[in-house]
């Protein structure tokens, strides 16, 4: 059976493994990401976790894939730009993997990569179209297709987090007014907090003994759990708007299979049911019945295994 | 050279052409839709026209494509449901005409067909990735992705209309609260003329001389050319809305290729500039190069031609 090494360069740390065909993981190494964030040094580090797979795996990998957070053009394995690595503009990743390793290597953004790989061999297995978000700073987005990655035109597809929910939103301080991951992901407490009337906010604000913008999901999830019903409403609002934007997705694509992963959808329960009324509200009828919303199952192995087996697709 | 029937089932005609492979379009018939507007009545009438069009081809059509309005499961040849025909709920479309004219029959959504139309041989030729927006009474829609219509899990892919622009939008009274093409299709003009100040609002209105639901695009146009203020506003605002959606499928798709139809169009001028600002304000600087919007190329025919390479693509 044909193997691949799969790559997730996170912020935090560079995970790698030797994946088969079928998506099993037969051998894991990570490491932190250091100091030194630029490609030169984090490709560095990633060789060296290669080298030690390659060099226990039985027979040689076909190939290599690597999914990195930000704009990636995949068709030329080039990382247009990252969040988390601020120098890496327009940085050949690929051709820099394929150089150190030896192995062709196929480079795309790591959400889509998830997304592939909760459709193969996660909680999206069986279905051929499937939207993966991601809810943490902002909103992650891979969308398979017919067993595929979209990618568009060059690398700028899944950016779902700048679909825009509110044509007269303001301006948060860091642009796109208006977008979905400014309500419906961690920042969005911040947006929905700062809406309260003026009475409940500062009770609220008081109780939470932070800043409106130093509000996290934990906070909110903590202070739910105590029973104060502001948290509660504002863990439903953030429901009500992440179901808007999935109801727009599914109208756009047709598409009725959600996985949902992120830290945030750790509190299910607080969210999940609104997001489903607001899905109700928007979309068919049949849309609703086929309507399927999973939580991301195969953990921090989404972006090894996703990875692997879209470099073997290729291969 | 392969040749197929392509049908457009309109609203008020019944377009056919027999196609070749090319996209020309070789022979043309089409008729008003009778009063009966049953799937039978409207089935017998094209299956006359088709027959014309089969007595005088040179050579037997290898297959007929027929396009719908409305929610079309081209898997299985049945529409769904349609706006302009009321009684045509599930009905195996496909069947009834492969059953009538003995040819293998296609059958999608309308505006699904146009967008491969004008893919192929009209506004995006030369580009694998295209939007198709058709700008009515609503605002229909056409995705192909590597040159192929996009379909989703069974024909409500497409359903652009519905994306949620304003998240706390008013319900119009016919549901779909907030939607995009309450505000940048036909029935735009009125909601976002009832969100005029009390005094230019009743000033307009007194000009346009009908109430503000009556307001259409061709009597906002007249009055813009009159030099009236608020008219070149609306459009201007028409225009932002938009934009706003058309960003929104920027991110989400990556695709940066869109071709306009509709009787709207016409206007171009008057809202087209104002949509790419408001693009510009919502996506990356990297998507707003690429940008392409084009009006539709192949006006009446777009139909014809689309239905007839879907079948060709299929046989």
């Amino acid at each position: 059976m044909k193997t691949a090494i799969g790559i997730d360069v996170g912020g935090t740390n560079v995970r790698c493994g030797l994946v088969d065909e079928r998506g099993a993981v037969l051998a894991r190494r990570s490491a932190p990401v250091g100091d030194d964030r630029t490609h030169r040094a984090v490709i560095d580090l990633t060789a060296q976790l290669v080298a030690q797979l390659v060099a226990e795996a039985k027979e040689q990998p076909t190939a290599l894939g690597c999914g990195v957070p930000g704009i990636v053009d995949s068709d030329r394995g080039v990382v247009i730009r990252s969040p988390n690595f601020p120098d890496w503009e327009e940085v050949a990743i690929g051709a820099e993997l394929t150089r150190v390793t030896g192995l062709a290597a196929v480079v795309d953004n790591d959400a889509n990569q998830y997304a592939l790989g909760e459709q193969r061999c996660g909680a999206g297995r069986g279905r051929s179209n499937l939207i993966l978000l991601t809810l943490g700073t902002g909103i992650g987005g891979g969308i398979v297709l017919d067993g595929k990655i979209l990618h568009g035109d060059c690398g700028f597809a899944g950016e779902v987090g700048h679909m825009v929910v509110e044509a007269d939103g303001v301006d948060p301080g860091i642009g796109w007014p208006g977008d979905w991951e400014h309500y419906a992901a961690s920042r969005g407490f911040a947006t929905l907090a700062a809406r309260l009337p003026e009475g409940p906010r500062e009770a609220f604000v008081k109780r939470a003994g932070c800043a409106i913008d130093a509000l996290t999901p934990e906070r909110v999830a903590q202070l739910a759990d105590a029973g104060n019903a502001q948290a509660v409403a504002l863990w439903q609002e953030f429901g009500r708007y992440l179901g808007v934007g999935m109801a727009s997705l599914i109208n756009i694509f047709g598409v009725t299979t959600f996985v949902l992963g992120g830290g945030i959808a750790r509190s299910w329960d607080r969210f999940v049911p609104a997001a489903r009324e607001a899905i109700a509200r928007h979309t068919y009828q049949q849309n609703v019945d086929r309507l399927v919303i999973e939580p991301a199952a195969l953990g921090d192995d989404a972006g090894i295994i996703g990875s692997a087996l879209e470099a073997l697709d290729g291969s």
